[in-house]
């Protein structure tokens, strides 16, 4: 268990949040609960909350200049709510999502090389799909 | 930088994944198109796809024991890409994801303590909401 | 006009909810919020909040026998917040959302033929998409 | 059954799309999949459809002025899409759309009077949530 060294050089992993998410379920006898699409609707609810910070507020500049510290705080939850339930939905669909993700990247390398910087944004071309 | 070491013992950390995204990003000539609200739609149109995994299957058990691999592989491939946008998104609104989800994690214990069990799933209240 | 001779006989027209949507938008000077993408992640938003509803039920049989009165009017707000932004993004975006919808319905029998039953749930595929 | 009469004078209402897409079904013998949380993951999967074709757009202006006739297209058919299974869902959970969407929008008007215009934006707060 390395997760106190990552907690403290602020690096946190993915495996460390998955054993909390593991460990918060089993200690309120919730695993009965997070069945795979239990947890995939209740990952969509935490997206919509995401959603509803940027609806009304036309484009947003990066790194949110004109934000008040208290909105940014709240972003963060509702960030942190939709990776909670996108990792504890891995670990229980028996994906390691750490590795899948290191891989993901490295199909998106061949799929996009970087020598090839003209990107189609006219088709809805997904970077990573 | 300790990517190296990270990989090394497959404990991915956000840090790492945020940097390479970046990396990707910068490479590609990207960075215009990662606004906030582009990287929003862009992680709702990977739900999506995460969605349609599941759609007509009807309730499916933990760790998806009558899934073929390559089901597996592709569900890998989509919670990947819902992850790699939740981390740009995070980046790119100046937003430590990893610091926040340990926040939340501490916050929903505060909000549902371990001692009272009772969860009433009837009002669909969310854990992490 | 004939939203009065509708809504009399109870079948509810898209036109009849365009139009209310767009004088509701006028009377409170909301035109101004209503760019495309803002009615988009207000969308996003409302399936959101549907989704809540479900997240935590398991399967649910058809007609929701079970569900408290309360829920089912529960239910019926968010399935139409959803409809009203969808009508009024339509609408936003110029498109004629009842034409286009009879339009899929007609592209969706050439698609999947009646005679042709066997559907392969396994792999995801949408009946509409 | 005012059917005919609607699709000639183009006012296309929610119960005329309820009966196609309950006859669609029934003729494919596809009702066995349409459980009502196989329809919501598929309203969600075209949601997130929908959210592609503007992901990499930037802010996009009402009518969309720019956009090309085949992507106008494209549009009507993901909004139907959506329209569609929201429809089927609403349906199979024995809700009637048309009803409770007049319903909350008149539960609107109350919430939101018309003579208070100020609205706002920088809580996130739903117009019709």
């Amino acid at each position: 268990m390395t997760g106190g060294v990552e907690e403290r050089d602020q690096s946190v992993s993915l495996d460390l949040l998955k054993q909390k998410m593991a460990n918060f379920a089993k200690e309120r006898d919730w695993d009965q609960f997070h069945s795979p699409r239990n947890l995939l609707l209740a990952l969509v609810g935490e997206v919509g909350e995401l959603s509803e910070i940027f609806q009304w507020k036309g484009e947003v500049p990066k790194g949110l200049p004109d934000w008040k510290e208290e909105e940014k705080v709240h972003l963060g939850e509702e960030l942190s709510d939709v990776l909670l339930y996108l990792v504890r939905l891995s670990d229980i669909c028996g994906i390691d999502l750490g590795k899948a993700a290191l891989r993901k990247v490295e199909l998106n390398a061949v799929k996009y090389p970087a020598s090839k910087k003209n990107f189609n944004t006219s088709n809805g071309t997904a970077h990573t799909g």
